[in-house]
This record gives C-alpha cells, structure tokens and sequence, in this order.
C-alpha cells in the first residue's frame, strides 16, 4: 500500500471540509491497514443491505442488483488478490465503496443510503467475530481430542500427583490428562456464550439513532446468518463486550495452556524426565550442542500474559467513553485480531506436539510412590479402623519424620516397625505400590482406574456434542460467508 | 485477633515437623486475616459433610450427630460474634476445626476424614461466590429498574445524541436510558453464565486425587444446593476459572458503570447543564464554596480500575501454575472479595443517585438542534427522492461549511435558499424540529418515540423474567444457608 | 517470506537432532517475522564482537576481516532491500550467519565463537531500545515545544479551571499547557532513567554462564556505544527490566497524552467549543454532513490502553520464571515494538494538531467567570480580613445557594447586597472579573500572568537542557549504527 | 467506627447545599476508612503550613502558634490511639480539623487558609510514599545482604545452570544468586528514580490554580524535608505520577521474586531435590502427613499478580481524567497501601526463608554434569583449536546423539573412542568435571570462581553504598515526622 493524499472533498464526509487532511493524520486515523481483513464481512454485510434496500423499495431494484453484481466481482478481485487498498481509503468500508464506484458507477452511491459506517463496522467486526469463535473452538476440541487420545493410551500409567510442586499422592497419567479436558470444556462454553451474544446483527442502528428508511432489519439478520437484532441503536454502535467475551474467553484457554505448558517444561527437565518432545516440535542451541528445548510448551506459556494484555488493554480504552461511537473503539480490532491469531497459532500446535510425547512410564512410576505418597493412605487405613484421622495424621506424620531421619522408606519397613507404628499395622499393612493406592480412590472424580475409564467415556461424548454444535455453526457461517450465497437457510 | 506462634506440632499438619513455624512466616502465610468471611460457607460445607459421613457408615451416625450439633454451636458464636479466631489458627477451615474440639472434644477429629482443605477451600468459595452472583445480579436488577423508571418520564424528552462527543442526531433520553440497560442486561447474562458454571461442588475430591471412602459426592451437593460435582478431583482443587469468570462479569459490569458516570460527568458541568445530581448524592469543595462535585458519578468511574486490576492480577498469578493445588492460589480470595465488595458499593448507591437527577429539559432540548444536527435528516430526504445518498451527503455538506461562514442554522434559511441548495427543498422542506427527525427513525432499535416506547416494554418484561431466576436462586441458597437448614429441597 | 522446512540439521543448533522439525511447529517458534527489525543491530553487534575476536586473537585477524567486510555487505544488502529472509532463517541472527556464510563461506562459522544467540539478542534488544527512548525522547520534546509555543500566545487568555469537571477558579491557558509540560518533564526523566540502565552490554556472557574464550567485553561496549557491561552472565541473559523500564515510561506518556486528548474532545464538544481542530487534523462522518470528528484526540486517548495492555503482558510474561534464558521471552519483542511504534505515531501527529488548534477566546472568558467560579475569591477576601477561612467559605457557600435561588450572579449584586452579605464587603468589593482573580494567585507555580511567563521561560530552557541531552546521544548512537562506524569515540 | 449521617451544613463544604447528603452516598465517597493511614503526614503538614501562614502574616503569629499547639494534641491522641474518627469526618483531613476544633475552638477555622484538600492531600500522600519507599529499599537491600551472606559460603558449591529449564552448563550457586543481586539492584536503582521524583511539595497549588495569600512554598518544603516544590499548581494537583512510578517499581521487585520462588519451589521438588526449607518456613498439609510445602515461595510467587493488578488498576483509573482534581483520584489509595504493604510482607520474610535454606550439594553437583552439561565445553576446545564454531557444534552434537542412542555419558567415553569423535581429542580431552568448567568462563560476569568472588566483593560495596543513602534518607524523614518536629535541617 502506498500513501497518497487526498483533499477533504475526495473522502466520504468531505463536504463539510475546507482543507485537506494533513498527510500525516491521514495515516494516524486510517484503519485499511488492518481492517481490510475483514474485505469479505463488509462486502457480504453491504450484499444483504442492499438486497433488502432493493427488497423494501427504498432504492430500485434493479440498482440493487447491479450494486450486488459490483460486490460480487469486488469479492473476486479480493479472492485472486487483485483488489488493492491505499491509505486514501481510510478503512475497508470506504475502501470497497471506492473500488465499487470504479466498477459500477454513480449508482453505488445509493448503497449507503440508511446505513453509516458507524453500524456497518459493528456488524462486520461481529461476523468476522462469529468466524474467529468457531475457529478457536475447533482448535480447542482439536486440542482435547488430541489430550483424550494419549489419555486412553495411559490409564494405568502411574505418576506422582503434585500439590505445591511436592508429590502428594500418586495418581494415574489419564487422570492427569483429563483434568485439562475438564478446562478445555469449560472454555468451550464460555466460547458458547460468546457467540450466542454476538450473534445480534447492528445495521439499520444507522449512525446512531436508527435510520429514516423503511428497513427490514431482521431479513438482514437472516440473510447474513445473524440469531436477531440488536435492541438499541445507541448501545448497538458502541457495544464491544463482544470483543471482551472473546479476548476472555481466550484468556482463560491462555491460563490452562500455560498450565499445561509449565508441566511439560517441568517434565521435560533432566531432573523430572517424565516426557520428551519429538525432535519435531523441540529446538536446539546455537551453542550448547546437547540442547533439546521445549521451545513450543515455553513459548505457549509466555504468549498467554499477550492475551491477558490485549484484554486489559481493551477494558482500559472502552473505560469511560461517552456514548455512543468514538474513534477509541478502533483500536478494538487489532488487539481482538492479534488475540484469535494468538490463540489459534497455539492450538494449531499443541495437539501434533502432544500427540508426539513420549512419557517415561519407568521414571514416573518410581516417583509416584517416593517421598512417602502413599503416607495419607495409611493414615486413611488407620481412620477406616476408627481412629479420628486428625490423630491417624499425626501418627503417619510422626512415622515419615522417623524414616527420613533413618533414611528409610515405607517399603523398607519390617512387619514389626509397622506393628510398633500402630496396632493397626499389625493386622493389615497399608498399601505400598501405586496402583493400590490409586485403585483406592474409587469415587466420581477420582482417580481409581475404572473412574478415570468412565470420566474419558464421558468426555469423548462431551467432545463429540460440542464438535456437532461447532460443525453446525460453521456451515451456517459457511453457507452465508460463500460466493452467491442466498444467505442462511435457517 | 492477635499473633500468639505455635509450635508446628499444634498444626493440623505438624507432625512430620521438628521445628515451630517461624512467628513472621505463620502470619504471612495465615489466610484467616480474610478468609474469616467465608466462615458461615464453611461451617455449612462441614455440617453436609459429616451427614455424608454418617449416613455412609464412614464414620459412626452418633459421631456425626455430635460433630453437626457442635458446628451449629460455632455458628451460632459466629451469629453472635462471640466466635474468634487468631493467626494460629492459619485459615477459617483450621479455625473452625479448633473451635469445634474446644466444644466437642476428640470427636472431632472424626470431621476431617475423606477430606482436605484444598476440596474444602474450593467448595467453600463457590458457595460464596454463589451468593456473591446473586447480590450483585440483584443490584444489576435494581440499576435497570431505576434506568427503566427514569426512562418512563422521558419518552418525549429530546437531547443530541453523540458520536466522538459531537452532537450527531437528537435522540430522545428515555432511549440513551435504554443503551444502558442492553448492556446490563448483557452483565446480567454474563453473571448467570459465571452462576452455571460455579454451581458445582467439589467435596470427594480430596487433596487432589479423589478419597478412599465410599463417599456419596451427588447427595452432599444436594444438601448445599449445588447443581451437581465435578468430573475430575485434580481439576476440581486447582480450578478458579470460576473466580476469572465472576471478576470479568465485574469489570464489563464496571466499564459500562464507568460510560454512564463520564456521561454523568460531563452533563452535570457548568458547559453541558443537562442535569444535575441531588444534594444527597453531590459532596462540595473544601476551598471553592459555590462548587457542587458529581462525587458519586466520578467515584464509580474510578474503581472500574480497581476491579480490572483485580481480573488482571489474578490472571498472571494463575499464569503458569503447575497441578494442582499451589498456595498462589491463596491470593485469589482478597482480590475476588474486593472486587465484589466494590461492585455492590457501586450498585448499591447507583440508582438511588439516578432516581434523584434533575434532568434540564430546556438545555437538552435546545442543544439537540444545534449544530445542524438535522444535517442528516436533510441528507436523507434528498435521498428518499433518488439522489444517490453519498451525493446528497455532499449538498448538505457543502450547505452546513457556508451556514457555519455564514454564522447561520437551518432555521434561519429562508424558502428560496432552501430551493437554491437543491430543488427537491422546494417542494419540501427537510425536518427542522427535533421530534420530528426523531420520529423518522421508525425502525425497531430506533429513537422513534413509538419503537423506544416499545423497547422499554420488553425491557420490563426482560427484568422481570431475570428478577424471577435471581429470586428463585437466592430463595433456593437461602434455604442452604440458614440455621438448621436441611439443604435445598431441590 | 516463504515458509520452507529444514531437516534439522540444517539448523545452527541441528546436530543432536534425528528428525526434521515439524513445518507448523518451525513456524511457531520462528521469531523473523518480527526480530528482523533489528537486522541492523544484529549486524552491527556481530561487527564489534568479530573485530574483538580478532583484536584478542581468538580468532585470526584476516578471518576477523573478511567477516568483517562480509556483514557489511549484508548491510549494504538491508540497505537495498535485497536481502531476503524465511522462516527456515529461524530468527534474524541465524537469518544474518546464513547470508554470510553464503558470501563468505565457511569462515563465516567463526563468528558464532564466544557468542550464543542468548546474550546476542540481548544486546540486539538493549541497542534497539536505545534508539527508541532517543526517538521517544525527541517525539515528547517535540511535544513540549508546541505546548511552549502556544502556550506563549496565551499568557492572558483566560479560562476556567476545573476540578471533578467543575468550573473551580479563573486561570490562563498557558498555564493549562504548562501542566502539560511538567507532565511530559517527568516523562522524559522516566526516559533517560531507563536509558542509563538499558545502557549496559551483554555479550560476553555467553549462553548464560560467561565463555570459555579470552574476550575483552568492555571493548566491545566500546565500539557499540555502551556506557559499561552487564555485571552478572546468568542476569544478562535473563533479565527484561530494559523492556519493562520502556513500557512504563510509555505508559505515563500515555497517561498524559490520555488526558490531554479527553480535554481536546470535550474542548471540542458543542457544549464547550473551546478549541476547534483544523480541518486538517479532524475527520467527518460517512452519514452525518455536519460532523467535524477530534480523530487524533480521540484515538489517541484510546492507544493509552494498548500500551498498558503491552506492559501488562510482558510483566505477566515475566512472571515465574525460572533462570535463564526460556523461549517466552520472545514474546518481549512483539509487545516492545509496538509499544515504540505506537507512541511514536501518537508523538508524531500530536504537535502538529496542536499548533493548528483554534482556541475560542470568547467562550473561554466567558466560561471563566459563569457559575460563581469567583467564590473563592470572596472567600478569600473575607479571611484576609481576619474571619477564619472556614466561616468565610460559609458566608459564601450561602451567599451561591441564594444567587441560585434568585437566578443571579454575582455581578448582579448590588452595593447594598454585597454589603447585607458581610460588612466586609461594604468597604470592598471582591473581585469580579477572571484577570483580577487570575492575577491574585501570585505565588510559585501559581497562575497569575507574572507566574505563569516566569514559569513557560523555565520550562524553555528545561526543554533546551533535555534536547541537548537527547542530540548528544543520538549523535553517539548515529556514530555506531552507520555505515562503516568504528563506533564511539567516546 | 460508626456511620452518623450528617447534614450538609455539617460538612466542611455545606453552606451551599440544601440537603443533607445521603447516608449511603457519604459511607460511598467517605476515604477516612484507608486514609486515616496518614493521620500523621496529615498532622504535620498542617503544622509545616501553619507555621509558615504565622511566619508570613497570613494569620497572627499568636493563632498559629496556638493551632500548631493542638495539632501536636492530635498527634498524641493518635499516638496513644484515643483520636476517633467516623464516617462523618469523610476522610483525615476533615478529621484532623474536627478534632482541632473540638480542643482549641473556632480558631482552628484558620487553618484552612490558603490551602485546600486538594494539595494537602498531594502533599500527605508524597510524605506517606517518601516513607514507603525507603522501607522498601531497605527491605530490599536485607534481601541483597541475605543473598550476599548465603553466596558467600557457596564460591564452589556447583550446580547445573539452566536455559529452558534444561540442564545448559554449569556454575557456581554463588553465580547464581549474584544475578538476583544485580535485578534487585536495578530495582534499587527504580526505588531512588521514584523517590527523586515524588520529592517535591505540592501545598501551595490551593485547589488547582495557587492561592491568593502572600504564601512561602519553599519555606514549607524545608520544614517537611522536600527537596523542592512542584512547578504547576494545576499539576501539582492531579499529578499521580509519584503512585505509578512507586507501583513500577514493586512490580519489577515482584517479577524478580517471582523467579526467584520458582526456582525455590522447583528446587524443593522430590524431582529436584537441591533445597530444602527450615521447617519454620514451611508447612504441611492436614490430610498428607509426608508433605513439607514451600509456602513462603509459592505465596510470594503469587503475590506478584496483585501487585500488577494495583498497576494495572491505576493506570485504568488515571487514562483518560481531564484536569485537574478528580474523585477518581481517591482510588489511588488502597492500591498503594496494598501495593506497599504486599511488597513490604513479601521483603520482610524472604532474607530470613533464604538464611535459614539447606542446600543439598552432592544433588547438585551430580546434576551439574549430568545430560551432557559439558557439551560446549568440547565444542569449545576444538572452535580454540581452529575448527569454526559452527563445524564444532555439529561434531558435538552428533556425538551426544550417539551417546544418547548408546546410554553412554561422556565419563563413558575411552581415550580411542574420544579420538575418533576428533583428531583434536587425540591430543586433548575436553573437561570433564564441572569445576574445570566452570573456571574455564573466566571472564568478567562469568562464572569462574575467581570471577564470583570479584563480583561478590563489588556487590557488597555496592550495597553499603546504598545503605548509606538509604540511612541518610530515612534519618530526615524521621527528623522531620518526630513529635516537636522543628522539619529538616537541611
């Protein structure tokens, strides 16, 4: 793109204009650079507006169709990349409205009759928004589909359970893995919400007062795929909470990526090695010969605080602006632009890179039962006989401080150490290898094997409802968003 | 509360322990500074716990029937305020369990099997933030109700609508009133959305891995009110995205506070005069004795910072954080209270400041006309008789440049000046009043006196379907959290 | 650029590596896209350590030459445009090794001696960002002086002062702007702050523990214009303070620039038209004819949130990690450029806007002295003449409700009113025009006219102080990043 | 205290108000409930003012040396905690003068003269925060000393050195802790910035624009230790820069600790195993008798979120304030005192959790060598004997890759089989032990151990250096903040 300048008079609202916009300014307040990727949302938008201008009779209808046959080829000069923006269009709206004049003429001056940028750009930014939640969801059931897949490969692979980065009790790997899908889920409904409440279309809130034209506002919402219309015109040009639906919904994807990501570079570790990454999805050092980094789970992790940024950064411009649209909201969309890019760069990722672990299964199930995990365990066996566990506690704590200041574990311990310990013990020994201990915690939610089975089972039918609800929203979106479309059949 | 150190070995968890926390170190980490709120929630969670307990043979009934009647004891020294609690104690859960052995003796004990304090902290906060959802759901409710009350003595009361702080069009106040609603009607949809997903309980899932008692999870949710457990035991102690999802509620909650107050701001100053606050609700200058301060408008826009604060910190502290439970987490609470207290300190004082404002007719009906606000509506009728709208935009344009050199309005312009911009103006003149160009937008979302009217019905309607579920919730908690409650009948 | 795989080995860091990186995976972690901005840097860094490499004959001096001369042609390619990267290039620093090699041959491997990429683009970013606060600096002292130039044709262009957006006191408009001035002095003592600590080289730590090589890391600092060395090899590699320390700095820039710009726009509203932007610096609507938009004011109060979002980021970037080096932090470049860049385009429009601004003198003198902002005045006359202040400030308090009351001002009264208000005011009237009230605030940093010319000439040799600063370091950092520099002969 | 409504009359602003404010609305907008914190700033401001209001012949030299008389009262009132103050008294100034009132009578009313809340309380809050941040320097110059006295007994004690949490190469713990002593210098270095900057005194500025008394502003800096006095009473007034630049600077201290406490809580992982905390900084958990848990680390860990928030926060609330004085305003307080008071916690247990840390140096040393840690070592020795580095790190590389492939280590490796990697191992082994390594990054900053003593011995002068400033700094404030207080000598 270059930058030419253009007098005031050359630009949609120059009339008003004596001078010409200083060069510099131009270039400030211009947003082609950016929001010419929603190209395809705002020819569509102006599509279904001019049909229904056709439609109700507020311009001919056979300006109409010569105005839809104008976008279509503006959409195919997009499409093959011939279609080219400068910074004298200001931003795509004028953009395509300028290209059209060139292809059709005067007549494409009617096409913003009962319409102005200021409730075009809303819709536009929220079916482009509507196409970002979809995508993000499909990665994130990508993403626990790839984690329910290694799970079934591990339901009986013990490992140590970590409270503040101590092992606490062993637990099995699925288990594990499955804790990730139940956030995952959690994201993919608050995906859900997000699009049930962009799902309003804006035109007809014209500038910011609604329009003075006979317009059919909800046959635009059907055309274009949109659940309703939006109640208010005032609110409908200056909402953008569907920006920070989106940018939170991603935060929190972002808070259990960097989760997972902390515990894979942890794993990955010389000192943990419970998993390596494929050479595929590692990297090496420029100086350090022997390196392999965990570069993809790190740089997941690091770019969550970019996601929490744009979010912060966005609540702080919408903070104390007056009704109803002021320039600050431009800012919206790169900030919501970097942040789906963010997150579905990640989830683009992550599910190949897991695929592709390699869990030490020997080195894991060592640890799961060093460090006297499986302690709570025999103060539970003392507690089943009876004991309050507030004292069966002390008894078991009092045992742990012996043995490691004996420098023994559990399982070096005589039948007569663990009689002395408690008369309990003198009758049934407690547990002493992982699996006992996990098999015990047999409760919904726990991680006995044969719960962590039927929690995966559940999880695969969650995963698949969610797909089904997904698949159906994109071919919505998809049916509306393709060369001729008639708009949405539902 | 005072700061007496003890030996580890009078901790719930000191026996493994040779020396006695460090006095600096046990205030630091104690909790009960702040969790002490949680208190009743507490109580509560262990009174349907030990039922459990009884009723599963886990623990003798007789036991349990002690243990329930001694933690109603303890809450009826909370009721009283006789129950107090010290850095000892380290956090409300511990606290409790002291006071309990002090009233019941060694059979206390007994409280604490098939549970930790990492599932008792979750399922503690989610009952509070419950009642949390719903105190502030209910004063959402209360703002709308204002907003709708004021709005229905405005249905004709016209003022300039703004785009970038520019009269654009007039609108009339009762629809600015209205964009406020949509957007709190959108918060109210968040905060049920955060009131789904909380609403699960989190008992049974132990330290991390689940219990090794037969533990019935389904009917000890159903005693507390809960929806339903959750899936996964390591989830369910290193969940808080329940915590992110109530903050963001707040802070979309608090951007749309922070919009009315800048309006409020700025209509109260000596330049705007369209309204003015109460007495009641203005405070004056300690230096300056003719100053009358929109304190309560300018307050609330502040602490929108505060509570975005609150959702960014607790975002980065979660960033990066292993499974499962990590005593980062123990910085959640303070920040989640803050955040509710000072929402509901807003609401509490917001619609009564809005039911009392002055609102000055005469300035606002003035002011709507000014500055060729009906620019568009002259626009618009060149348009309606086929002139394509972007040159019609331009004529008008051109004709509002020479009134401003001219030092003119519309008003002043005779029949032949009007015919000489265009002669369509011949034949008629545009609307030059500010109801009837507020009147032409007659479109649903529309200023049109008959669509606002329209719009502020449903929006009664809307409120009063969201009134009916928030009283239906709040009774069913109630009922929960009530001396002697036998949980919810639900 | 084209994404191309590489096997593995064709990696700088591939010999360990068996399998070929995965192209999505290469992609993700590939940081060209974006850290080739500093190629200039990279370039000229690699010079200074490959010249010390052969001054401290670790390397041959011929070798040390013909690399030399090879990186500059790779300048002279940046310079042209010729010189490609692609994502197989990794990053700029592999990028610039490649293209060398493929000039020079194998000798080019010597370079990567005594060097890693982690203290590499340490020092890249650390020269990088010296150029950004110099730019910055010189953008807000550009600032500076157009608020000192219009400030100076207003010394007695009175106005009201505001405090909660109230008319408060009489003051003049230049001393409006020189708050300003202080607050862009402060900003620029932030700038300079960090440019002290950012003024420190790295290389020489090697991947993070030193190296094993005889380097002379002050030389270095030397010939790339660095005020010392890093004291610490692990911290050098770590540490991100610099970027952090620029993020702030422009976050307060952004705060003042916020505020400022929530001026203009209300300055520019139809209520206050106070100021009036020209055509040149202000846009219109695509629907409204009449608009006349504060664009650049606006937008600019708006980017204050994308650079706190920034900084935000980065801290919860930060946050938790362990040392050293971790791929997240390739996420501080990103969020650091656009920090710069924004910044740098709100400073490069704003003087101008600023110098093109119309102040409505009229309005504003008018303004000064409506809605008894001379109260004080009267106040303070009273406690002159020995009434305590606060029963002064009574009398007056009263003196405005009874005004309101009878819909007077205080020119209205009379001789005989003013006397039945107190006996003071028999024998002296207070004073009643905003000049008499201007001028009664005769003390340091006070807004009499003597104060405030006393106040711009300081403020002017301040700012002639600080460009002296700013030129002097530019000038040295010009010497090192040109074209065949032999670097500082400082 | 109690909440009693009061009328407007009441209020040190009522005369002009009919109504008394709303009992809701005063609890809202009173700030007595956090500001009462600078009860004392308070107190002595007024002192430092009225002493110079006698001195200058604003008011009898007899009346102020009577106010100065009571407020010393109220100052021991507070000092034995009898003063009380309510909800009425609306925040600590009108307390103050309330209870000034009440002891010496309506000569208190001249007090007030030639001030207003609006610099005093600028001038309470920059004493309140000059005092805040030379504790935390001092807390953090403890934490410096903790770190240099623990490195000291650790010259040789050596450890793998870390990039991607991956063994990279190794060095001396000394080493390493001698980085976090070169962050928390920087921050050193933030916390005097920001003390420069909040060293000037606002009183003067009266509401916004100065006052109109005979006023000696630097006279009143002397008496309260400033350094100077603000340039801009518009400024003066709404300047926060002081809060923001105090919260940046505690972030970077958090971002530090936060790494810091990882390393502490991986290091004390059953995985790990290089730490272990005194049992007085730890605890244990109630239902897992073994666990010993980092709590101290992981609670400062997470403290940093809360101390980004309150930036964050503050950054929110000021964008986008016109000038001058805004209630907004009053939000900076809570987040300061937390922010101060959350740092200050964190600074006063870390040095006492460092001294008191068990190192377990055979865990590390064997770890220091382990996965090929040498690696560039070997690279290292071929790149000295010709080879260019890049060939070198292939060679290595291909031979850890065997090695791995092999389960060999290097120590594995035979003289032939070394040999065969490289004629140059003929000749030469590469090192082997981690010491040989270490002392091979012989170079300023490196880890060498003759390089760790020389850096230890210029961080602990670099210490004492800034001990002293912040002795000297702090011995004036006390001058200046000490019953009978004749201000600074300086």
């Amino acid at each position: 793109m270059t930058t030419v300048p253009a007098k005031g008079s050359e630009k949609a609202w120059g009339g008003r204009f004596a001078a010409a916009p200083d060069e510099r300014s131009e270039a400030y307040t211009a947003s082609i650079r950016f929001d010419v990727r929603m190209v395809w949302q705002d020819i569509r938008g102006s599509i279904a507006h001019v049909r229904m201008l056709g439609r109700q009779g507020v311009i001919p209808v056979e300006d109409a169709a010569v105005i839809e046959a104008g976008l279509w080829s503006v959409w195919d000069e997009a499409s093959d990349g011939s279609l080219q923006f400068t910074i004298k269009d200001e931003d795509v709206h004028t953009g395509v409205e300028r290209r059209l004049r060139e292809l059709i003429g005067p007549v494409q001056g009617k096409l913003h009759t009962a319409r102005s940028r200021n409730d075009q750009v809303s819709t536009d930014t929220r079916l482009w928004t509507k196409g970002a939640l979809l995508a993000i969801s499909g990665g994130v059931l990508n993403l626990m589909d790839a984690l329910l897949e290694v799970a079934a490969n591990h339901f009986e692979t013990v490992m140590p359970g970590y409270t503040h980065t101590q092992r606490a009790q062993p637990i099995v790997l699925a288990h594990h893995l499955l804790a990730y899908v139940s956030m995952f889920q959690r994201d993919t409904d608050r995906l859900m919400d997000a699009y049930r409440r962009v799902d309003r279309m804006t035109l007809g809130a014209g500038a910011l007062a609604g329009v003075t034209y006979p317009v059919d506002r909800e046959s635009v919402a059907a055309d274009l795929g949109f659940a309703g219309i939006t109640a208010n015109s005032l609110d409908a040009v200056s909402d953008r909470d569907f920006v920070l639906d989106t940018m939170f919904a991603c935060s929190t994807i972002a808070v259990h990526i960097s989760r997972l990501s902390e515990e894979l570079v942890m794993w990955s570790s010389g000192e943990f090695k419970f998993v390596e990454f494929s050479d595929a999805f590692a990297t090496g050092s420029s100086i350090m010969p022997q390196k392999k980094n965990p570069d993809v789970a790190e740089l997941s992790r690091g770019k969550s605080g970019r996601v929490f940024g744009h979010l912060m950064g966005t609540l702080a411009m919408l903070k104390g602006l007056p009704l109803t649209y002021n320039s600050d909201m431009q800012e919206d969309k790169e900030a919501l632009f970097d942040t789906v890019d963010t997150v579905l760069a990640v989830l683009g990722v992550y599910p190949s890179a897991i695929r592709t672990l390699t869990f030490k299964k020997q080195r894991m199930a060592e640890a799961a039962i060093a460090d006297f995990s499986l302690a709570t365990d025999a103060a539970d066996l003392l507690a089943r006989k009876g004991i309050a566990f507030r004292d069966a506690h002390e008894v078991i704590g009092r045992l742990v401080r012996t043995c490691i200041e004996q420098e023994k574990t559990f399982s070096d311990l005589t039948d007569d150490e663990w009689a002395a310990v408690h008369e309990v013990f003198a009758a049934q020994k407690p547990p002493l290898t992982a699996l006992e201990s996990v098999n015990a915690r047999d409760v919904p939610g726990g991680t006995a094997v044969k719960q962590v089975r039927a929690a995966h089972a559940t999880a695969v039918d969650t995963v698949t409802g969610l797909r089904s609800w997904q698949r159906d929203s994109q071919a919505l979106l998809d049916s509306v968003m393709r060369r001729d479309s008639q708009g949405s059949a539902a």
